[in-house]
């Protein structure tokens, strides 16, 4: 039923086509079946990379969700989505692994378009409960009764306050059939934060909890379900599993019912505690202990985390099969460091993910000035607004897309309040194989909008060193930068610097409006802000025609385009204004007497960087092109080969260009038309 | 001590400089006090009207919060900041009341300017707690021990995660003393909603709760506190306070002390209540029982909410003292009604606001198809993605400045999965008097960067019906509306209709890139989406020399304009593009041949329609001018007068057409200067 050369025959797996199948399975050859997944899982991850420890948490508790309840009609959902290889395997999905996170071949996340067992897509975290209550009031509406809609949620997503709201509602309504399944692994990212994890802490370690699990097995037979699960049958043992221990009365205190906890790789148990679940016909949690990487000693013994999504690697030891180049994440997290040592009002945040995003480091050496929030972003921004107020200088660090989430956080609680809170976006622009929300495609033009907020690009690891210093050290407002994933380039050296012009990067006290001069010392030293840094020139008996605007990585491509165009006999100048937005006056002084000016930038074109610029220079008369990502959810692929395929490749800059130049030519006057065109 | 015109001399209130004078005063002086802030709030807000019924609500909290805690070093923050009023009266400005919510006069909300006693401004709900714990932490990083940081928050904004998340965070470290004061009415502007507003309205109706407070009356002397309240002096009747009632386990289990529910009307009760939670130096939380309205008639029997925040009413009566004329709240109210009795699928969710959104009619109706999902916009827009999902059309209704919230879930749950629901945003644009953070100046750059995303903005009531039915027509995409605050102008009727070309306003299914065909039918028929209404066009044997671009409620303006310009001998076409994002390929044709393009939006200029429109036509060299709201924080002031100072005014307006078309006719060759200058 499987592709043979992906899955071996003469396997259970081998005969899983759908869930279906699950449910003729006995007892023996359930656990043969996730032994063989545990198997297949590894290899198949260490191929290309993959979500693995997350996945091998919860085999089992996948094989019963499939057996007790009846997808697709019984919607089940994975929050966040990257632990549904599983349930990709179990829906007739094991035979397209060999091209998983391809492009063209199987997500790495739930997908409508493979199958129907898939009802939502990728995502953030902590939306299934949301859409859950969504599904489960639209069935009532349609006098769907005998559907139930489940959510696998983790302890992690739990503290992100979306989770909240949705429970909130959820539980309101006695009589919508939503199962909530906790799959507790103690872990979001790094250990779960907070007052809600210290519960749930103290209730795995509750002595009754190994006497519980005794009775369960001991009460049930582990016999096949086959058809929607026996309630009645299983009514005998119910007492054995539920209110043996004093469950986290903040359940029921919002009206859910709750059952647990039960051992999450226990098959049995589950489908027990599943089937009860189910047959309560309204808001009921499921509390499921579950060990996060179960089964494969490198992913069970991964404090640091290197194994939730690792790049490829030796199935045997666990080893990445290539070396590591240096990362943005971790210059950044080195340069923290150093700053932190010296400014004691220095202080990070981060939103579950200290690992990922450098701050581990700076939590290693100043305990006590790392704030974990929970996947929270909201209160990551908004309780660094209330340090910064307490006379801190907080550093919210958080990938790029993440910052979706704390917008109005950013705006209101931060920049109306002319905080000095430093905002650090890592995964910024095309990210790679996660796809499309976890492109950091939306930050610029977010950030654009937001009135006083000063934003950086690093180019490279020199130039991210000097602007977080220049950040910390603003006083007046908040700050963002931002950088890709991946290896930090080599250095990109500038030709010279462009002091800014006496306008600068000043910000009206009120209104956040655009005013005086702040960046640029009264004396006309180089201050950091409104400052250009030229990256590549014409020779000096010779004017350029193009002026390149790069933003951030775009530099090194920037100086590239501007060699391939100096082949052609076209000048060119490189510049890299740093601080990006708000447009510094002295590249708009720059820009006249340039032919035509060309803006590269690694996000969205709708309001973003080029899109200031553009408005910058309305009044010059210059034509701008606005080269950046189109306005799309991008698929998953490798970062360069998406980039070559918008066009956004040091060749197919320079081929457009050339193009553009052409026809400036040819046109009339030769001044004063702006062209613009679509990167995709 | 305060301005006698404003607080007549001989009250004790004109006594009342500093919280300090608070804690001199006997109780029969507070309780005359607490009557004579109630008259003072009445007779001040009914001046210009206010937030009357939120503030009739704290007064006796707020005078006990002043007794109890040392503001400022105390920071007390008000979560939303509208019942700030009391606060602000006894924080010196009591005087300064006759100016209240006027231009350069006294804030609505606290406001840093005015006094060292507000800490943080008018904001969003639900951020308290985290600038709470934000200011904990740094007080603690300094050795600021001595310091608690109290937040009080209604039961409403605990329905938003970010108080959750805040909570969390709050819970977990118990050395950090923050005094949560949980204002719980029972209402956020309707009852509140949700599995903890059920379990809290059971605590109030305990029968121990009548009990407890009569004995804690009669145990504790209402003595007047001088200095820091005495703890140990309380302590006898401290048994009384706490544990009388099984407190909700859900503040337990997460590990925050709790103490309560206390008589918010008890001076003496609070006072005790509140020196125990500030004598305990970590996170606890103070359940305090209020009355909305309190003291004042027409506030208390306020089903509706009208004394929420009323316009100038006559304090004898309550009744508003101006006719109300139609708004664009009720037109959209009673359409949706309309739509809902012929679509069973239609329906509609609100954020704890279904009689400020015009929600009310169609809950009346359709009882079970209007869900209040607290005010938890997040969740209100992936439920909707839900309920989508399981065949509903969705409507969310909040206001415009609230969608700031819910940009990554109207991004990535209704958008990146094409799901059929429908925005409706209220209170779009400028909005008067409530500042800043209410303006609702973001959603247009919001909407244009959420790929998929169809965007219709109605000038009049008629064009509103006409473009809820078309957008709750559509099947493969989310689509949003919106409109402004107030009073919905006469009828703008169109000259003519233009009917879209064939390549508007279709998505590509995978990515939401803008492809095929969709609104305009196969024969030919005029479609609603990408055609335009002409509003206004020079007689028939004159072209026009300037294309206005008019953003739905500008449409009138627009007319106006072009009057005006037609009397200097400046031809103009005036025209509603109705869904004004994406930009209608039809829009790109008839720009073509105009000497200048002139966009009017009520909304941020950064990234919005007049962006758009530039964007798409930068390849034409038609000259662009973007006229929209400066990004800046804007002041609260009036609509039209802040319209007007913007230069939004339909004589400033024309006036700068005029000097632009003078300039183009100057410069030479007269084509392809693209000129955009700024609103502000």
């Amino acid at each position: 039923m499987q592709r043979s050369e992906v899955v071996p025959a003469g396997t259970v797996l081998s005969r899983i086509a759908t869930p279906a199948d699950l449910r003729a399975l006995g007892p023996d050859e359930l656990d043969a079946l996730a032994g063989e997944i545990r198997d297949f899982l590894v290899q198949q991850v260490s191929r290309r990379g993959g979500h693995l420890g997350p996945n091998l948490g919860v085999v089992e508790l996948t094989l019963a969700l499939h057996r007790v309840f009846d997808s697709p009609s019984d919607p089940v959902l994975f929050d966040t989505g990257h632990q549904a290889y599983v349930h990709k395997i179990v829906t007739g999905r094991a035979g397209d692994f060999d091209r998983l996170r391809t492009r063209g071949g199987l997500s790495g996340y739930p997908n409508r378009a493979e199958s129907p067992h898939d009802w939502i897509e990728n995502s953030h975290a902590s939306t299934s409960l949301s859409y859950a209550d969504g599904m489960a009031k639209a069935f009532a509406l349609r006098g769907e009764h005998d559907r139930t809609v489940v959510a696998v949620i983790g302890d992690g997503a739990l503290t992100g306050g979306m989770a909240w709201e949705a429970l909130n509602n959820i539980a309101a309504a006695k009589d919508r059939p939503v199962v909530v399944v906790l799959n507790d692994n103690g872990r979001s990212y790094a250990p779960t934060i907070g007052g809600m994890a210290q519960k749930m802490a103290a209730l795995r370690l509750r002595p009754g909890y190994e006497q519980m699990l005794a009775q369960v097995k001991a009460t049930v037979e582990r016999t096949p379900v086959v058809g929607p699960p026996l309630y009645s049958g299983l009514h005998a043992a119910k007492t054995a599993v539920k209110d043996w221990l004093l469950p986290p009365a903040m359940f029921s205190d919002l009206g859910l019912k709750y059952v647990g906890p039960i051992d999450g790789h226990d098959i049995a148990g589950l489908e027990l505690a599943l089937s009860q679940a189910r047959g309560f016909r309204g808001p009921v949690l499921v509390h499921v202990l579950t060990d996060k990487g179960r089964g494969y000693a490198p992913a069970e013994q991964d404090d640091a985390e290197l194994m939730h999504s690792p790049p490829a690697f030796d199935p045997a030891t666990g080893q990445p099969v290539a070396a590591a180049s240096t990362t943005w994440t971790q210059v950044f997290g080195r340069e923290l460091v150093r700053i932190g040592t010296v400014r004691p009002d220095v202080v990070a945040i981060t939103a579950a993910m200290a690992g990922p995003t450098g701050l581990q480091p700076f939590g290693r050496a100043f305990g006590d000035r790392l704030f974990d929030v929970g996947i929270a972003e909201q209160h990551a921004v908004a309780s660094a607004a209330g340090l910064a107020l307490g006379g801190m200088h907080p550093v919210v660090a958080v990938y790029a897309t993440f910052l979706n989430r704390a917008f109005d956080q950013l705006l209101l609680d931060a920049a109306m309040h002319r905080l000095p809170v430093t905002v650090v976006l890592d995964r910024a622009g095309v990210t790679g194989e996660d796809g499309p929300s976890h492109h950091g495609m939306w930050d610029l033009s977010l950030a654009a909008m937001v009135p006083g907020l000063r934003v950086a690009a690093p180019r490279d690891a020199v130039s991210l060193a000097a602007e977080l210093d220049e950040a910390v050290a603003v006083q007046d407002g908040p700050t963002l930068l931002r950088f890709p994933k991946g290896a930090v380039p080599a250095p990109v050296l500038a030709v010279r610097r462009i002091p800014p012009t006496g306008i600068d990067a000043g910000f009206d006290a009120e209104t956040g409006a655009e005013t005086a001069p702040a960046g640029a010392a009264a004396d006309g030293e180089l201050g950091p802000f409104g400052a250009i840094d030229v990256l590549a020139e014409p020779g000096p008996d010779r004017a350029a025609e193009v002026l390149l605007v790069a933003v951030g990585a775009f530099g090194a491509t920037a100086v590239e385009v501007a060699e391939r165009l100096a082949a052609q006999g076209i000048s060119v100048r490189a510049v890299d204004p740093r601080w990006v937005l708000p447009v510094p006056a002295a590249l708009v002084e720059l820009a006249r007497g340039h032919r035509l000016v060309v803006t590269l930038e690694d996000g969205g074109r709708s309001g973003g960087v080029g899109a200031a610029v553009a408005d910058a220079l309305a009044g010059t008369g210059v034509p701008v092109r606005i080269l950046g990502l189109p306005q799309q959810f991008l698929e998953p692929a490798p970062r360069a080969e998406l980039l070559r395929d918008l066009g956004l490749s040091a060749q197919a800059i320079a081929r457009g260009i050339t193009e553009q130049i052409a026809g400036l030519t040819e046109s009339t006057g030769g001044t004063a038309k702006r062209v613009a065109a679509d990167a995709g």
